[in-house]
């Protein structure tokens, strides 16, 4: 019986877990034609991209070109089953590349997938570690940043195409120098060829939201009809374009002459093992073993991963635009796509940006648009090379620029300038350092400025002072630290209230801890401290509003009770019997400035000796200083 | 007229300028003769220890024994005249050393040097963009991690001179491991000799407090007279102790024999030469330009000044005990001793936590003692060798071990447990760290440990919720965000309040901002996104408490104004003429449903088109929205 519900409980949570894990359990229910065709469509548009992409990335990388279409299909493929952005393909990029490339570099291929398979590792360990966490801590403006100068860059690495030339190059500022100097080569056929597939890609893009009725009123059945057909035209608008350039090309050299564009080339037919990543190599007739091949790794074990899922991140939060993300899920899933991808010997892999878009313009409805682009990448390599072999360079640099370019968010500037000004430095510090330094750095560059703004009210949080006066007409001084009171802002709220309690030539002062929600062990020090600091200057020191959690923490390091007051009744009158009021007759006043000068002789000791100290005289002097006041 | 009060004014300034970074001047009045006298004794006997130690750690370094002696006097003196805390002594350390070492390893002694000018201009640098608020990111945890685990780390070195082993080692497990292997070669005249020393030491420690006058009766002046003697002999132990030592060394060799115990033995005599530090080095008979060095160098130039900072600020920290220290100033400090160093073949230097110690225990008053450290320095390396070559390795091990046992803080686990446990992680976190992996790494993981929990609020705060009732009895859910609203806390809030708002069957949702006292951006735009979220669901959201700023931040994003509520009245007001009351017909329903899966197809797609959307159909929705709820 027990065992029974048990057993319910457990199918029961398992049965939320792989709908939560395998989310195609979920949109896979409500999958219909509809869906099925923009899939399609969108799938072979985004195959088509990824091809040429996948062969310039694998270059890139400094790996033979097939091993770009192996990282190309394994992520999508996986990516059908475990991820929640429709948007979203997984593959190589031209990040992932670089950064492959400064680990493959006069070793060989193996260090590539090998890199993949730890990448995949190490994200598993990260979201078992909830790491996913990472996800909030980028905000919107790096976001920003980050999306419009990776499309800036793509669009940069897509003009050597636009104009026909024939140059390898690596990073924004690079290409734009090698563009510049080869700019004479330009072969004007290909630029004349990329212009136009730019022009007719936007005028197909307005003519997808081109309506026959007008806005009010219901359309007619026929107005209904031509609707659906131009949205069709305008979201196959990429697929079309390179389709009929391919065409013209084919019929133009079956004619025998040869074609006026560069033309993206053969790629070479086969499909990859499915084999175990490379666990040793052997590099110059020498067998080296998995350890030194990981030391020689080095950290891009670790950055490489990382900046992966922030890459990914960032594209999926640009992409959910408002919707909430599952972080975990999205980093479990990139990770089984280098796991799984290892094994079919990718190189690291993570969400592209340019493909994304080019998916999302392309009006994909659910992830499963990732299979047709999978079987494409897979019947290229199988038979369809021949055909692709025609595809002009121009025409597809043409189809990225175009779907890159609307990701340059100049607009949310105005926005910003009017919300919060300083998210504007974490925007523009995100968007110039992705240009000039590379994106990966970029990014954290402007995550850790946010940060730095985060952390800042911790550090120097406001402290409001104002004198005040009670019903029966005395003055005090009421000091109102702005933020909780954590170890970085202790000195300063510390040297902050001595200041403002001396300046105030001795009225009593009130500490209004109305803001502070949490405090910890430095922060009681200091409390503690500074209740000495004025008992010593014999003025009096009164907390209003404290909350039961961090009187707690205060009471933990004093000896004596901490005094506070929950309303402003209970207030008025302590302050009215000021407890220092009976101390100023020349005995007291003699032996207390005795006093205090011994306690800061104490106060100057090393904290060793002090608490030595106060455990003996200490206690007394308290003791005495009690008395006294009573 | 004008440009006298000006001068007047410059010349006030410079004054004050001058005075605060030249404490000398300040300190420098109020010096009289008894302070004259502690800091002589303390300034011996820093020397007595400094001598050693700077060989031992020159050797670590891998530099000839010397140039631990060139680093030791320099930094001394240097401090003197710009340092802020009595007890810190600047020198060579095993820390620097460490890391020096590293860099030195198969070069040359002019990378040391070079390393050490260019830690002090980093330092320079840092002093100038104010990056001294590093030191309030030491939270007292951290501090306490970090000095205990140096005093158990410099206790263990101590352990081989201590034992008479003559063993090199590096870092503690290491030395531990080494002693623990050769035990059995254990010098017994060394070993009873260091445990004699620790003894005498720990009754001279006491005898610095003996009082022959009763607690509470004034001494008479012949105990008045004792009193001083005790105290005196009390504090000069460390050096009294080594020269007893010496002597007895000497007049034993005197006689013929050799010393059953291991010396200090001689060092090479000679001052260092004032030169420029080394911009470029010739290796392997090949000329290396600055570029180059400092490339090779690499992040160490970054790392070495910081960790020494972090070093020094936390013994400041240690020593300061409650007092302020001016980070800035420290900062300033220890980078002209490094710079100044480097002219004198200084490798890099920084607060030296066990010679602070002996420093302090010694009763040194002012930093003046640093004159008397460096003049022995310099005394040694021009005459004194000779006698200190008596020095017995066991007794000054006994000094150093004396002087650090007391920095291990047992005692403040309690308190802290007391006030808030997870300091203690911290805390632990740091120590264990230091000892395992190196002081430098261990106090970066502790500072890191410290503002993850500093972070820990901003990213996951806590949401209180509760139902609450009007005074006409209307029922309305009123949820409390227990942070400021930044970016991290962004997507859990909104999910929070949206859950929360969902299984509340519908009621109206009060958010209370009185702890929101910062947002921005991604806040902004998180709430303008729960505010459609809220409107499409047709549930009435209500800001209450908002601050102006936060309010102005918000604004910037949201097409109409942003309203909100002061006081509970306007509140009830607007929760009695519920705002979509009358939007409960069928049609409107209708209408309603089919606009929201209109925004719900909208909000899924990327930020660029929605935008697009926005200022077309958008307006016009939220202008129907609008005539709708009229």
């Amino acid at each position: 019986m027990k065992m029974k519900s048990f057993s319910k409980m457990a199918t029961a949570f398992l049965k939320k877990t792989v709908a939560q894990r395998v989310p195609i359990l979920q949109w896979g229910r409500s999958y219909d034609s509809r869906k099925l065709v923009c899939d399609t469509i969108a799938g072979i548009t985004v195959g088509l991209t990824v091809m040429p992409q996948a062969l310039a990335y694998a270059t890139l990388a400094g790996l033979e070109p097939q091993y770009g279409l192996y990282s190309a299909f394994v992520g999508c493929f996986v990516y059908v089953i475990f991820g929640t952005c429709k948007d979203i393909t997984i593959g190589p990029t031209a990040l992932m590349s670089l950064m492959t490339y400064q680990q493959v570099m006069g070793r060989n291929t193996d260090y590539a997938i090998l890199l993949c398979f730890l990448s995949g590792v190490v994200q598993i360990l990260m979201a078992i570690l909830h790491l996913g966490v990472l996800i909030d801590f980028i905000s919107i403006p790096v976001t920003v940043g980050f999306t419009s100068a990776t499309s800036v860059i793509i669009a940069a690495s897509q003009l050597k195409s636009l104009l026909g030339l024939q140059i390898s190059s690596s990073g924004f500022l690079d290409t734009i120098q090698k563009v510049v100097q080869n700019i004479n080569k330009t072969r004007y056929t290909d630029c004349m060829l990329g212009i136009l597939c730019i022009l007719v890609l936007m005028m197909l893009r307005k003519l997808k939201n081109v309506k026959l009725n007008a806005k009010d009123e219901k359309p007619t059945a026929r107005q209904k009809h031509w609707n659906t057909i131009f949205w069709l035209i305008g979201t196959s608008r990429n697929a079309l374009v390179v389709m009929i350039c391919s065409a013209m090309v084919y019929f133009y050299e079956a004619s025998g002459l040869t074609s006026p564009f560069l033309l993206t080339g053969t790629v070479r037919p086969g499909l990859p093992s499915f084999q175990l990543p490379p666990f040793h190599t052997v590099l110059n007739n020498q067998t080296v073993p998995f350890t030194e091949m990981v030391s020689e790794l080095g950290t891009s074990v670790i950055l490489v991963p990382v900046i992966a899922v922030l890459g990914n991140v960032a594209i999926a939060k640009a992409f959910a635009s408002g919707a909430i993300i599952d972080a975990s899920q999205e980093l479990f899933t990139l990770s089984m796509c280098n796991v799984i991808g290892s094994f079919f010997s990718s190189m690291p892999i993570t969400g592209s940006f340019s493909r994304s878009a080019v998916n999302h313009a392309s009006g994909v409805q659910t992830p499963a648009g990732g299979i047709f682009t999978s079987i494409l990448v897979l019947l290229a390599l199988g038979f369809l090379t021949p055909c692709f072999a025609y595809i002009p360079k121009a025409s597809l640099g043409a189809v990225i620029i175009s779907a890159v370019i609307f990701m340059i968010e100049y607009e949310v500037v105005k926005p910003m300038w009017r919300s919060s000004k300083k998210d504007l430095v974490s925007t523009f510090a995100t968007f110039f350092f992705c240009l000039l330094i590379g994106v990966e750095y970029g990014i954290l560059v402007g995550v850790a400025i946010n940060i730095v703004f985060l952390l800042y009210p911790s550090v120097r949080p406001t402290v409001f002072v104002e004198t005040a006066t009670t019903s029966s007409g005395l003055e005090y001084l009421m000091i109102t630290p702005g933020n909780s009171l954590y170890f970085p802002a202790v000195d300063f709220i510390k040297t902050s209230v001595g200041k403002a309690g001396v300046s105030s030539n001795h009225l009593p002062v009130v500490i209004d801890c109305r803001f502070i929600l949490g405090a910890d062990f430095t922060a009681a020090k200091g409390i503690s401290a500074l209740i000495d600091e004025f008992s010593i200057r014999k003025q009096p020191l009164y907390f209003f509003n404290t909350r039961e959690d961090v009187v707690s923490v205060f009471q933990g390091v004093l000896d004596e009770d901490f005094k506070y007051f929950k309303t402003i009744e209970q207030l008025e009158i302590a302050l009215k019997d000021n407890e220092f009021d009976d101390s100023n007759n020349e005995t007291g006043k003699l032996l207390y400035d005795s006093e205090a000068e011994y306690c800061t002789n104490m106060w100057r000791k090393s904290s060793a000796e002090l608490r030595e100290i106060c455990n003996g005289e200490g206690n007394n002097l308290n003791h005495r200083l009690n008395t006294q006041q009573r």
